[in-house]
């Protein structure tokens, strides 16, 4: 294990988190909340001073392997959520200190669960503190690190592959700091976009970047108490279409980018994604109207909930815990299957269902047909066997952890759905669930035991579970 | 497809089934049922005139193919179920031909899965019928006639394998024939003395058979509206016994059978099948005294309700639904393990646990040692890459069937835990769910459509979802 370089990473991560602390610090000042804003700032001096005693020792050796590439991506989230849990606590907005860790882990891993009762009494730093969390975890803190600082070559994609999600990471261009750099702007570029749109539809400034944030990172904290409901239709459709745009596969923007749009659309993945999102709308638009809802309204609702849940964004502007037992079903498997790999959007991601419903198919021709040879493929191409073969103990290890974290929040004895889909919300980085924690409702009756274990979830399924479980196997400390 | 080979071994299975009839038909001479009786009879007779219709023109190619075997067990199966139902709509006892279907279908896959709200009020003939049923499906229909008929070589195994539970199917013995007829020997043996041992209790003999029937085959079906709770603890741990024994992979008697003590105990599933269930009885015990239950009481059962569960049986003793939330979800999760493979039980198997388990393992330690070399085992040996193979796709289809068939039952409205355990209930073959389907509820309120998915699920977790899968898979039947 290379521990210098690992703690050189790790003050690289902890200086960035001081120049982070800036936003909120100045929303503090314009917003006179000297208190809050000087607990910024003296944050964020803390971090500079901190990060750069970790990096006092250079380390001689930069050689890096896949081990500590995910030890390192792991402990930096853990790192980042111990530090920016603090602000809620010293400002007093969430006194208890393991509610305001889940509260920022639930940000950074653009989750968006909250253990929060009355949104609207946080202080204006700390509302954007939360969702400006979303947009660093939505493209990753390694990931920012990888397009400003020159590092060296093979080991840096180490970093990439341990936090970037998707079965296999797809560079843009040939070096990793480039293919970084190119993904931050992209990324950049559609928030503000979004942001321009919704002050045209006369959302306030501040409200219109906090939601920029949480969409753009697939967070979903939002700063009322009834998320997105009390906005205008315009307002609701803006974000419905940006969560969508930011549940796709980044390749796809690069392609058309590059101008390469024919290419772009070929993308299997990108293909799937639009033909479950459009289902799903029809069957839940035809399931509310049936129940008497009116049709326009009906379809404007469903876009909005369908994208919010697919991209595992989590906004709300309908309580879909009161819709019918179908529709409340449909939900929850779509919770499971998220958005495109290399999106900001979590879930298990539109590619991995799409390889585990080829093996399905393929099995079957097997037995049909056991002489004829068959080949997986994606956009053409041969699936290599090992993406295949992670992409299935992915699957296993992700119901190992499922069933695990199910037993242990059972212990608090709420009703099943509750803890079915807490688990499921967190996991997979949505936020809301069902029953208690449906839209209305929230994560702060949990014990705090059960708090912990749906904070190593939301970082498990954020990581794709791999970093955070090499992170604990004591084979990864042994010599 | 060898149209008349499928026929052939449909008549057989037919011709069986007439024979199978024997035993309600003297039932209800005995009980003075005569109506019942004879409606038996009557059928018997039928189904041997059918059955030797059907196996008219003989063969002149045996060659058997995996394809034709999947497609003549899933017909056999769906053929003697549809001819299984007939008396329960004669005798007029479930006059509804779908419920009686859906009755049957829950016998022979040994589901245990009921419809009726009051059991106490079938006739003798028709509660020995539902109970044999299990008996009959328990070991498989056409393992029961690769024992009794002498067939071609090559083309019986695809039989056994596609009727087997479990990964791979084990020969016993290098003959086919010979394995299934050992199998047999020591399940009747087994059957016989649990129901000596239930005599001995003072169980009358009507009771001690259907409960060995139910036990042996791991059904559940009771005669009783309270199940097994109205009987003397002697008689409860009787059943506790056997029912744990009939989940035991039968390899391990035959072991026993031939002295090879050792090998017996040194089967890596059957070790873990013991410690899952001493495990669970431990937890669910301190479960249960935590929350004020006598120690004794609740050891006893527990101990019943594990092993009825685990071994997907689903007889009660008591009502596992007013449980604790903790026992409740430890008790679905026990549903999805379910027995060993070569086992009359259901459930993904514990060795198929095993496999998942290792994969993910396997999966870690690669992370944290690239280059080391690593090998699945079992039972000392290497697993073949195509057993690990078939079963990450048997997990796959059957996620897909569990989120497709719990997609269709939700349109009937019930809560949401009540349709995940009856999905769970129904594709594991246990019985009882939780809720409206828990021990001491049925199924009767779902719709016809909700009880047809059903009962493809009975049939699809009974068969191990392939071979249903290939019968209707529109590839097999395109020339």
């Amino acid at each position: 294990m290379n521990y210098l370089m690992i703690f050189h990473i790790l003050g690289w991560v902890i200086q960035l988190e001081g120049i982070f602390f800036l936003p909120p610090a100045i929303t503090g000042f314009c917003y006179g909340e000297i208190t809050d804003a000087l607990i910024y700032l003296a944050l964020g001096v803390g971090c500079m001073v901190l990060g750069r005693l970790f990096r006092l020792r250079k380390s001689s050796n930069s050689i890096f392997y896949a081990k500590e590439g995910f030890v390192v991506v792991a402990l930096s989230w853990i790192v980042i959520s111990i530090i920016g849990a603090l602000p809620f606590v010293l400002t007093k907005d969430i006194p208890r200190y393991p509610d305001a860790l889940f509260e920022i882990i639930s940000g950074f891993t653009t989750t968006g669960s909250s253990i929060l009762t009355d949104v609207e009494a946080l202080s204006h730093a700390n509302l954007l503190w939360r969702s400006f969390s979303h947009w660093i975890g939505g493209m990753g803190v390694l990931v920012f690190i990888l397009a400003i600082l020159p590092m060296t070559g093979g080991s840096t994609m180490n970093l990439m592959k341990a936090e970037s999600p998707g079965p296999s990471v797809g560079k843009l261009v040939p070096k990793i700091q480039q293919t970084a750099f190119l993904l931050y702007a992209i990324y950049l570029a559609m928030t503000v976009v979004e942001t321009i749109l919704l002050l045209i539809g006369g959302m306030p400034l501040f409200d219109s970047i906090c939601h920029a944030f949480g969409t753009a990172g697939t967070g979903g904290f939002g700063i009322k108490g009834d998320s997105i409901a009390g906005y205008s239709v315009y307002l609701q459709n803006v974000i419905t279409i940006f969560m969508f745009l930011f549940g796709v596969n980044f390749t796809f923007y690069y392609y058309i980018l590059i101008r390469k749009v024919k290419d772009a659309f070929l993308m299997d993945e990108v293909r799937w994604y639009f033909l479950i999102y459009f289902a799903a709308v029809t069957l839940l638009t035809t399931t509310l109207v049936i129940h008497g809802g009116a049709v326009a309204e009906s379809i404007q609702t469903v876009a909005f909930q369908v994208a919010s849940i697919m991209t595992t964004t989590g906004y709300a502007t309908a309580d879909f815990n009161l819709w019918p037992e179908f529709a409340r079903a449909l939900m929850v498997c779509l919770m499971f299957i998220g958005a495109c790999a290399g999106s900001t959007g979590g879930g298990i991601k539109v590619s991995r269902i799409m390889i585990y419903l080829k093996q399905v198919k393929k099995e079957l021709m097997q037995q049909i047909h056991p002489k004829r040879i068959q080949v997986l493929k994606m956009d053409g191409k041969a699936l290599p066997h090992s993406v295949v073969h992670s992409c299935n103990t992915l699957l296993m290890t992700y119901i190992v952890i499922f069933i695990v974290s199910l037993l242990l929040i059972c212990l608090d004895g709420f009703d099943m759905t509750t803890n079915f889909t807490s688990i499921a919300a967190t996991l997979n980085n949505i936020g809301p669930g069902l029953n208690i924690v449906g839209p209305t409702g929230n994560f702060s009756e949990f014990s705090t035991l059960s708090k912990f274990v749906l904070m190593f979830d939301m970082l498990a399924g954020r990581l794709e579970i791999i970093p955070m479980m090499v992170l604990f196997h004591p084979a990864t400390w042994k010599k």
